[in-house]
């Protein structure tokens, strides 16, 4: 446990710089489980996480004289700008190693906040070992992102906002990755008002906390692989696991497409960009994987919003598909000329959108003489569905409904 | 102009139901413009737009009479959300006529919130002339959209939200569509701290407004057609332009690229989701299309959030290709047996992902032995697709980039 003294001062250093966000109620998934959800936006945070907490607390605590010879992190991700924002609000030198493969955006985005990037690794593991190498080489304070308990106590200061705003709630949902954001959050609830229950949540394809709590010990992931990037931690901290296994009242896990799912919700419904790690608590609620009281407060962390576009594009496209809004289908047609142009009549008849064509005569599963359309529609739902395809067969087209 | 006593009555009428939205600094695209812009997030209002306030106050003025014989609006959009959520809350009944093809998510979601939803008309004319009708001969209620005194009060209420919370506000930037909000906003401003400039910004595809600002006299547009449709009205109301006449600084225009732009900005950025009509402001400062002050603090009203999903994947698919994220190559090669392969090894040579393939050798274009490949690629920025392209080039690959 972190006392709730290192918790307290972490706020007042943090105060004139990190954002208070916003921490409010949502109707519509407060009425889809019977209970008051209030979701505490962090990716509505400086850097777009609650990471620069933990960051920037650290980075104040440092002497002058370390303060001086500069701070070094391993991560290519919210940790990455956390650092580098606090760095720079202090003046002092911010050095970032990232793996080879990141992404240009994301070495843009950490280079903008004004820290020197190194590329160095094929992978986190080789990235993370350069950066303590260098940091020793170097006499660098290296920031571990949340095996460290100044960091763990920034990230804490997010449970005394919620807290301050929500003055009885029952239960706070926490995402896990490495861990130092629940053992921040647990360790001030259960200090203030320990009736509180604090689950975390984790993502199925990293199942090394989740794993470790329901064995009691440390146990590693094999592989990571989730949309959920931001707790795609393979190796569990021990520090942290202690941290989680004092005060976590339970884990939780949710898949991926529970996960995309969320993300869309929070979207569509919430009108907020949420990354896939930050979404965990929604996903969770959504699918009601815990338990909830009738008419019990819930607090969500929503952790960040750092979410790749293209990632979003895809979860936006399959979830039209999922929730019927768009419609692939495989029609045969006999080759003929007007042959297409009678099938676009239906389909304009049936008031339905086509977005995209591909028509094929030479595929060797066809008959000769036949012809292979395939064709993405825009509908409204699982009713208008079932219309066309009610249409396609009153008209004798074969067809496959492609998911 | 609206009466500030209207405004303030306005407020204490809303204040326990419709949400104080977050006004708050955009660190970034303060840096873009070297001043300091504020954004007020009506998007995270209730029901995902401003709207509300506007038919809150004026179903909170009727009398009980008035009330109980229920009440009727035209919309297939923000407004038909306001005037549903508000009867719902005063627990009488609001009818909502929407034109035939309305999509069925619109019409589901109006009637989640307690509504009757009724379909008539070919286009929001005759669904308007329908409600006028209909609303006259059962007695009931009209809330018009914007040309009514009530709903002008209520979309004040923004304005005194942003001067509570930032004091000393130079600009504000207000999405006009029939000019309600704006009427509201202009109002309280002038009466309360006249030298803050109002600066109207339109669609250039819904010009209405816009002309008859500078002409002086209502010109109503011809067609109104753009992706804020929450700003495409075609008439302009003598009413709103009369408060606009007299208390609005300055009209601008943004075009479609700029409003898909700043949608698209906000999302990356901001981590928000801003339909078109609430992007304009944004698209107007990022394309520095008003004169500023160094330092100035300027406010800007993202007036919702109510946008299409579809829309949007089409406005983050565009401004991948746009932002050099995505790229599109025809190339074409000789068609035999490995030519793919030693492309798509050059390819991954050049470490560029491939999300989408056609391989077409039919077409008439062709030389007989050649083929035409279309290809997705995902890049990393400007320089990536320049290398990509030279290696391309150094293997005589003929090719050409679709944008």
């Amino acid at each position: 446990m972190i006392e709730l003294s290192e918790i307290i001062q972490a706020k007042r250093l943090i105060a004139d710089v990190v954002s208070k966000t916003p921490f409010v109620y949502a109707p519509l998934l407060s009425e889809k489980v019977d209970a008051k959800i209030f979701l505490k936006k962090e990716n509505l945070q400086l850097t777009g996480a609650y990471k620069i907490r933990g960051a920037f607390n650290k980075i104040a605590s440092l002497s002058d004289e370390e303060k001086q010879k500069g701070v070094i992190a391993a991560s290519a991700g919210n940790h990455a700008q956390g650092v580098a924002y606090s760095a720079r609000h202090f003046g002092i030198k911010a050095t970032i190693i990232m793996p080879d493969a990141t992404p240009l955006l994301k070495v843009s985005g950490t280079k903008d906040l004004g820290a020197e990037v190194i590329l160095h690794g094929n992978n986190y593991d080789e990235a993370y070992a350069y950066a303590l190498k260098y940091a020793k080489e170097n006499g660098m304070t290296f920031i571990h992102p949340f095996e460290d308990d100044k960091v763990i106590a920034g990230q804490g200061t997010v449970a005394i906002e919620m807290l301050d705003k929500i003055r009885d709630l029952n239960t706070i949902l926490v995402p896990i990755g490495g861990g130092g954001l629940i053992s921040g959050v647990a360790s001030a609830i259960k200090q203030i008002d320990p009736k509180i229950r604090v689950i975390g949540v984790t993502s199925k394809g990293a199942p090394g906390m989740y794993n470790s709590f329901k064995a009691g010990k440390a146990i590693n992931s094999k592989s990571v692989r989730t949309i959920a990037d931001g707790i795609a931690v393979r190796d569990v901290s021990e520090k942290n696991l202690a941290h989680i296994l004092e005060l976590v009242d339970d884990i939780i896990q949710v898949d991926e497409e529970e996960i995309a799912s969320a993300v869309l919700f929070l979207l569509e419904k919430q009108k907020i960009i949420v990354e896939g790690a930050g979404a965990v608590g929604v996903a969770a609620i959504l699918h009601h994987k815990v338990d909830l009281k009738k008419n019990e407060n819930v607090g969500i962390v929503l952790s960040g919003g750092n979410i790749d576009v293209q990632m979003l594009s895809v979860i936006i496209e399959k979830g039209l598909m999922k929730s019927h809004r768009k419609m692939k289908l495989l029609i045969t047609l006999i080759d003929k000329p007007g042959a297409l142009m009678y099938l676009t009549d239906i389909l304009r008849d049936a008031n339905a959108n086509i977005i995209q064509i591909d028509y094929d005569r030479t595929s060797t599963k066809l008959a000769y003489g036949d012809a292979k359309i395939t064709i993405v529609l825009e509908t409204k739902g699982k009713e208008h569905q079932a219309e066309i395809k009610q249409m396609l067969e009153n008209n004798h087209y074969p067809f496959v409904v492609e998911l």
